[in-house]
């Protein structure tokens, strides 16, 4: 049996172009002699559709393109992702369910039993799980085809000890096939290796795994499908971050053949590699499924709009990119000066606007009320906000999205200003750590200096007042990011992370600075997902709760 | 036996605040020879804790205060709800329970089987449901405990068909209590009211339902708790929006006399009645819970900006709440006047800040950038913002949280500005349409004119042109409210809402302008939830969907 893996983009709801997209696909497959080709999980609508899965048009609609679909498959079938009537009398509307599609229609609806809903997933919102399992035949083969989470079931955890295969099993399958829209984070790929490997051996069938590539706002989808033996040895690992279609001949004897050449790694991408590639997916994606082109961003100087520059000129050209120089009369020269080198490294487009001006007629305008009042963070964030202003003023005058250049820890602990520097259609660094935002400057370097070294070099600074540097108000970066991870990331206590040997008063603080800036990050702009916990839809947190604050 | 139900308002993981109220409540009610004090759905954390129920800390501090609560059980059994830890080996981490403390201890752990996971709830990211079930002795009684939505099982409702207390009945018990958070919307006490009449009927029961009150943020709690005979007869319904405890005694006979005189309603309140409480106290809890006392909003003149400032006149007291008047060159003479006139009416602050000389700085120094281009919507956003930076600045020089006076017709179509008149720590207003804006402001008015009359006649405009009206970019808000109903709260199709009568081009038009605005509305402050379908937690969209945009 020849079998295609079409690892490919969607785009939610639109149903002209993801079914154009799919149809596609299996033209071209059909031209190869293929006999069967899988897509991801929903591909159909797009993962994740959210709430328009409530709309039954939205529904009909995909079933609507399921039949465009099968219209095709002649001489060839495939497996399509696609939500369903649950036609149980109990529970949810809709299954999340894969077609499988054959002579021109559809054979056989299998529905997923495993539902994640935790961290950015919602599925129990929507779909009924299945609980009556049955295999595919075709050609010859017996498929136990699944979806995503239904394979996720690693011995260790015990949110599910059910495992659908331990039933398809018995129904003697020749072969698993499992089609998943896994997202991005910069540790999930070995994850997903391990698990997947762990089902090739434990019900020793080879076993072809399909997951989507694309950025849908926040969520990033990598792709890397793969192919294992009933040995559990991984045979193909299709790229990261890109489209592709690859072709493979399960042998009578079990054995597979790649009908290319095979893109297995020989070793694996570092975090920041993954980061970088993930958040050029975010960027162009971001722009191009919502219909624009141009980005613009203040560039202070600092090195994270430096980085947030670099990156999208990388991922949408240079010309695409207006960096605005923004100074106060608290900007140093040599600020105005890295972020000039850094424009004339990037070749992308750049204006300065000084503030001074706008600042100063906030002040006067103000000068009743604060009438003998000292500076504080108030006239701070007058400055922050001005530059906002500014920047949005040019995006509504001619079109740009104004890119977001907070970075996690400030996210984190409410190192920024509400209406200001938090503004943005897109958060690029919202899930990357200072430390992280250092590294992958370096990173960008790797080749040429693109991110001025003096950027990477000095002391971060916000430049709101005279002298002001990052570490008067929070401790070092090295130590700052390491709490936050304990916290955000692991969910330890203050006391948990207090013993592993971190000043007390410190934890306290920090975490108390997390709790206490809810809010701000409530009304912060989507941030694209590299880690395991990013901040927005997978972080959940009451706004007005007391809990360590 | 003596039936105490403690309608109480708790705050998200304080601890102390919640045990004591919790503690002091059983004093009282052990005072008045109480045999079974009952409180309401996870009062221990308060509801929704969301995530921090991911954290085991969270989790222990919870038990910790049940052991306190449970020393003071003695010669009274109480009812608390609390998250424990689910100990079957797979599943969920937690369970959504009650505990059932008598004699000091905790003598029986109840768990919630029916878990909303729609619109704002998320009970399946934190709990497992519950497969068994069992009724506790007490005094000579057997009751059938459950928790909230446990009950929630309409016979019409495809998605429980199980019903727990079909369970429960086969064990003869002789009473029901359930405990629960049920969140407010302007029609929910009627479909509560019914649904739980409809259990008491059914299985002949006394029915004790004990509801939460408190708001959170977003979440409203309206309490309302009741009491049913085993005839299905409304014994006694608890105010709407405000603490109470009340007593009851529960004869031999099954019948129920209240211990003081009952509060049960002659008629229904108006939705806008509801509404206007139900703002009232999200208002005040949300100052009150985030530890903040004074308000401050932008008073254009026009009907938002006057009822926003007139409820929180009325929750804060006029003496916590800054009006600020921020005129610009294309505002009238009426509106100033219309501002000031409700300033007198309600006696609140007010300070006056011109934003000329601001907004012509920015237009100054944009002016190499916009050179020879018509003035737009960039300018148009310039004013706004400009007054957005005003109130914020004033916000953190004083310590006044910022209200937002969107309503939710224009939060829908995306008819504001984004970092400008969309501020705010929270929308008041954004999940009431603007026509429900023109019945509150006339419910306002009952007794004396508060909203100047000129303020409710006058034809809306934004004003941030020369004669600008909302009806020269909108439908009249009477269609428009409609068609947006249809759409958001009974996701209806645009074919569907053309088929119910309304212009084609118009309706298409609406939709399009709700689905191209998602990602202003990702960014807007929580709004208070007074419908069943708000803007925010409970209505998820994809940004970049193409969904009929």
């Amino acid at each position: 049996m020849k079998i295609a893996l079409a690892q490919l983009n969607y785009h939610i709801g639109n149903f002209d172009a993801n079914t154009e997209k799919i149809i596609k696909a299996i033209t071209e497959a059909k031209g190869k002699g293929t006999d069967l080709i899988v897509f991801s999980e929903l591909c159909i609508p797009g993962y994740p559709s959210r709430d328009f899965l409530e709309f039954k048009e939205f529904i009909d609609l995909c079933e609507q393109s399921a039949q465009k679909i099968a219209a095709v498959c002649i001489d060839i079938a495939c497996v399509v992702g696609i939500p369903t009537y649950n036609h149980k009398p109990e529970g949810k509307d809709l299954n999340n369910s894969a077609y499988f599609i054959a002579d021109g229609k559809v054979q056989s609806v299998v529905n997923k039993a495993l539902l994640p809903n935790y961290d950015v997933f919602d599925e129990y919102r929507y779909f009924e799980p299945e609980t009556e399992f049955h295999c595919i035949d075709y050609k010859g083969h017996r498929i136990a085809l699944t979806i995503c989470e239904d394979l996720w079931n690693d011995i260790e955890n015990p949110l599910y000890v059910t495992r659908p295969m331990d039933k398809l099993i018995e129904q003697n399958p020749d072969v698993m096939i499992n089609i998943a829209a896994s997202p991005f984070a910069y540790n999930h790929d070995e994850e997903r290796i391990a698990i997947l490997k762990d089902n090739a051996t434990r019900y020793q069938l080879p076993l072809f795994y399909v997951n989507t590539i694309g950025a849908h706002t926040e969520l990033i989808f990598d792709g890397g499908s793969l192919v294992f033996d009933k040995k559990g040895e991984l045979i193909d690992e299709l790229p990261y971050f890109e489209e592709t279609i690859a072709y493979y001949e399960l042998k009578e004897d079990d054995t597979i053949v790649a009908q290319q050449p095979i893109t297995l790694k020989a070793e694996r991408q570092s975090d920041i590699e993954q980061i970088h590639l993930g958040l050029l997916l975010g960027i162009r994606d971001y722009f191009s499924k919502s219909g624009f082109s141009k980005a613009i961003l203040g560039l202070s100087g600092g090195i994270d709009s430096a980085v947030v520059c670099a990156l999208a000129a990388e991922a949408l050209g240079p010309q695409n990119v207006m960096a605005v120089l923004l100074p106060s009369k608290f900007s140093t020269d040599h600020s105005l000066k890295d972020a000039e080198d850094l424009v004339a490294n990037l070749g992308c487009l750049s204006q300065t606007i000084p503030i001074k001006d706008i600042t100063d007629a906030f002040e006067k305008a103000l000068e009743p009320q604060f009438k003998g009042l000292p500076f504080n963070i108030a006239e701070e964030n007058i400055q922050a906000r001005t530059r906002a202003v500014l920047l949005m003023a040019m995006s509504n005058k001619f079109g740009y999205i104004l890119l977001n250049t907070s970075n996690k820890s400030e996210a984190a602990v409410g190192y920024g200003t509400l209406y200001g520097d938090m503004c943005g259609g897109i958060s690029v660094l919202g899930d990357v750590f200072k430390t992280q935002v250092f590294q992958l400057a370096k990173y960008l370097n790797r080749e040429r200096e693109i991110i001025p070294i003096n950027t990477i070099v000095k002391p971060p600074s916000a430049e709101l007042r005279p002298d002001q540097k990052d570490s008067d108000s929070l401790p070092d970066y090295d130590i700052l990011d390491k709490i936050l991870a304990e916290y955000i990331e692991h969910r330890c206590s203050s006391k948990e992370i207090i013993q592993m040997g971190y000043d007390e008063q410190l934890v306290r603080r920090v975490l108390r600075l997390v709790n206490t800036s809810e809010h701000k990050r409530y009304q912060t702009p989507p941030i694209l997902r590299v880690s395991p916990k990013a901040f927005g839809m997978g972080r959940r947190m009451p706004l007005v709760g007391k809990y360590l604050s």
